[in-house]
């Protein structure tokens, strides 16, 4: 009975409670699906949550209670009038009995002795309404949309994910560091990025005169933009301690309208010294997927998930993946071996398939012009069986400045790309050019101009070093089957759109 | 032998390295830390790392190695000739025995029996010499300093206390989550913000035309900013999973040039959901803070950064913090009670101690002039006795829009700052108004405007919930001793100044 109260604790009891919590914690729930998971009687037993759907009859009421740590509810037997003030959202505490059920939909139920309303609940006017609603109405109101028990399960997820690629990370004596925001690199050389300015010197750049050099005051000197990447900073942390990694927001302000891209994401990057291969990337990459998945897979979030592709956005249409691919997705992480193939051999495969009929692309596969979507769609389904796989070794003319030679020849480089089925890239790594003269001689090919802190790294104390960056939402959206990114971060932001 | 050869593994048997890997952080270390920690003999043992030093005599010459996982280095003898291209800062891969040192100044030492040099090192140019260089010299070089065995260990302060703080959470059932990083909210209706806006807008910006309304495309089609704080966005999510926190960039655009401000800056956030009382949310903060401190104060972590103390700038001056001072904060997180007086106590013990002339302060204390640097660190030196001292219940009007009245009075608020000795605030926190009414009057009366949507949270399933936010890198520089905090972020950004 203690263990149920400690789930809310009065004030000064924390101490107590952190213990009872931790307990609930070991079966990776706490609240509602903690409450759920108790078999023996309760007498006294208390209850906080919002009220998923309430059914009024004449002698007798029920209402269903969750809080978003399952997507089950607790089912609360009420009299009517102790209902009365009840709707669809209200935020309530519950009093009573939990007991063995009568019904045959939960094994057991709250016999409630006293209710209290703890706020407000207009559930008339409420944007979110317990019906489907499309995905694209749900994002005008991202404040809200996270209510909905599938919504839930996805922080659930995010949240879970962090805690495991955490240990991962921390157990391989890998340092986790915050890397900049605000930067002058454009890392990639590629894409559009944000430009930052401040109050104070917003004035002067909207009054640019025309008729001379209007003086912009920059907060920083210069302008400077919103991150593209951690990477070289990452490589520079990496000369400090060997291994370092990083989840960071990362910013694109590339005018794209698609479930495949938003301007702002998180990407986990790391980056290691001492390392003579890429091989020992991707074996780093397989380590930590296997990792996150093993960790999750047996866990109750992991059936939820499953469960929720049942109700999932009905108008997700090609793009929807049943519970069934779902485990696929998953138990293809766990299996001990990703093929490995080289460029080279992709387009090979790629040509062969099309030659022999096998396969017809829009885009017939051309060595010079890269692998387009549908390749890597064939790639990954046909190479893989479910699991991802690695592509490496790229023509150096597609791949930017810093990527070493392979060792193979020097027209390509030392790196890969993990595709997943379905979802096609996750991860980009590659061995980095750690030789100075190198270095400086592919930048003035390709055009990258300054970066003179970068070059320094090659001159004092420079190692062989090699590093990855994947796409953390992706990979979330691969990890819950969503099809759209701007459903798995809770407040989306593409061209056009930054609501809240 | 073989454990040791696993620290860097060859291609495709990270599998097995990742288990000895694992063997090392039980011990809390990986790299040289772990090697160093080898008793018995290993007789073809290989190590990794940076040349610390160098010393070359007729017969005999002997490097430092270090990796940034330890202040400590590790001895290596060679042949003079095996030492011939080594200088400080060269990366190397030496192999050969692993033996009782005849050394005094260490236990073992290994005998070198084959040096690969494996990049580049021109020590003499380097910016970063073995030699006293000044904090601000070093912050012209942030891509260089975290090289310095002192700085690398703030790395690794950090590193840790992410894990613990991710560790505390998910035992505690709360999710992590990633609030946005470009938002329309300016938080606390206070202080500069920065602006984004991205290439493909600039032009119009920029050529804004004198005689008629320019028409500035924004790429959010309104202007839109960089966050200064997650608490509204988890708020909204609190609602969603009861508890919930974050750990994110956060940005002001103030002109501050002071060791205590800088213009991006990490925050831990948490709101927590049916809480009636800000007791339950400083509970959860003392909790937190201990649980960081009792995971790392039996580490050689913590060890090392009572030792760096000893090498600490020295021109830290009057902020100094010795390894004893540094000991008595660690100690103090770890006390069972923390101190809580209300502003109200505080006005009146700091108006006695002046008029009793117990001290002498520049500014009298006054109730609405509210609390001055000096006062809080009289009260947080006085009060606490070494822990942290929560002042609760401050005047509604020194306040944001968002808190809510206190149980006791409404000309006060149910709020807290936690005050340490020396830094003073390190977190604030309160209740959330979550009654509609109430708090439109309150933003209405302060003069806040819009934030429809989060008014909203308050007429859909509104519930009393409280949270706070703690400044990350101020609790670094807390636990480290490090008196300025652009020294404890590795790219540190403030007015001016964002190098690399």
């Amino acid at each position: 009975m203690r263990a149920w109260r400690s789930v809310r604790c009065p004030a000064r009891s924390l101490r107590q409670s952190a213990r009872y919590a931790s307990n609930a914690a070991q079966s990776g729930r706490s609240g509602i699906a903690a409450i759920l998971g108790r078999e023996e009687p309760v007498d006294n037993a208390q209850v906080t949550g919002w009220v998923r759907s309430v059914r009024k009859q004449k002698k007798i009421a029920f209402a269903a209670l969750g809080d978003g740590s399952t997507l089950d509810s607790l089912q609360a037997v009420l009299k009517p009038e102790q209902a009365e003030h009840l709707s669809t959202g209200t935020a309530v505490k519950l009093q009573g009995a939990w007991v063995k059920s009568h019904g045959s939909k939960q094994s057991h139920e709250l016999q409630v002795s006293s209710v209290s309303v703890l706020g407000e609940n207009d559930a008339e006017n409420n944007p979110i309404q317990p019906k489907y609603q499309t995905p694209d109405f749900l994002r005008t109101v991202p404040h809200l949309r996270s209510r909905i028990p599938n919504n839930a399960i996805l922080l659930q997820l995010r949240s879970r994910v962090i805690a495991s690629l955490t240990r991962f990370f921390s157990d391989q004596g890998f340092v986790q560091t915050h890397t900049p925001i605000i930067t002058s690199s454009d890392c990639e050389g590629a894409g559009e990025v944000f430009t930052i300015s401040s109050n104070a010197s917003k004035d002067a750049t909207q009054k640019a005169k025309p008729e001379g050099e209007a003086k912009v005051e920059h907060f920083f000197r210069e302008p400077k933009y919103l991150t593209v990447s951690a990477q070289l900073h990452l490589e520079a942390l990496a000369q400090a301690v060997d291994k370092v990694w990083t989840l960071s927001p990362t910013f694109r302000a590339e005018k794209s309208d698609t479930p495949r891209h938003l301007s702002e994401f998180y990407m986990l990057e790391a980056e290691q010294c001492f390392v003579d291969d890429a091989n020992q990337i991707m074996d780093l990459i397989e380590n930590m997927l296997r990792y996150v998945a093993t960790d999750t897979l047996d866990s109750k979030l992991y059936r939820e998930l499953l469960q929720s592709r049942g109700t999932a956005a009905a108008d997700e249409g090609d793009s929807h993946v049943d519970s069934a691919s779902l485990d696929k997705r998953w138990k293809g992480l766990r299996a001990s071996y990703w093929p490995r193939i080289t460029y080279d051999s992709a387009m090979h495969l790629l040509t062969t398939a099309q030659e022999e009929e096998q396969v017809r692309f829009e885009h017939a596969p051309s060595y010079t012009e890269g692998l387009a979507a549908e390749h890597e769609r064939y790639i990954a389904s046909t190479v893989g069986n479910g699991s991802p796989v690695f592509v490496t070794d790229y023509p150096a003319e597609q791949k930017p400045f810093y990527m070493s030679p392979s060792a193979t020849g020097s027209s390509t480089v030392a790196c890969f790309d993990l595709l997943v089925p379905d979802l096609c890239e996750l991860v980009g790594g590659s061995m980095r050019e750690h030789r100075s003269k190198e270095l400086l001689e592919t930048m003035n090919a390709k055009g990258v101009a300054g970066l003179e802190w970068y070059q320094d790294l090659r001159k004092y104390g420079s190692v062989p070093h090699g590093g990855f960056g994947l796409g953390f939402d992706r990979l979330l959206c691969y990890l819950s089957g969503v099809a759209n990114l701007r459903d798995v971060v809770a407040f989306p932001r593409w061209y056009g759109r930054c609501d809240c």
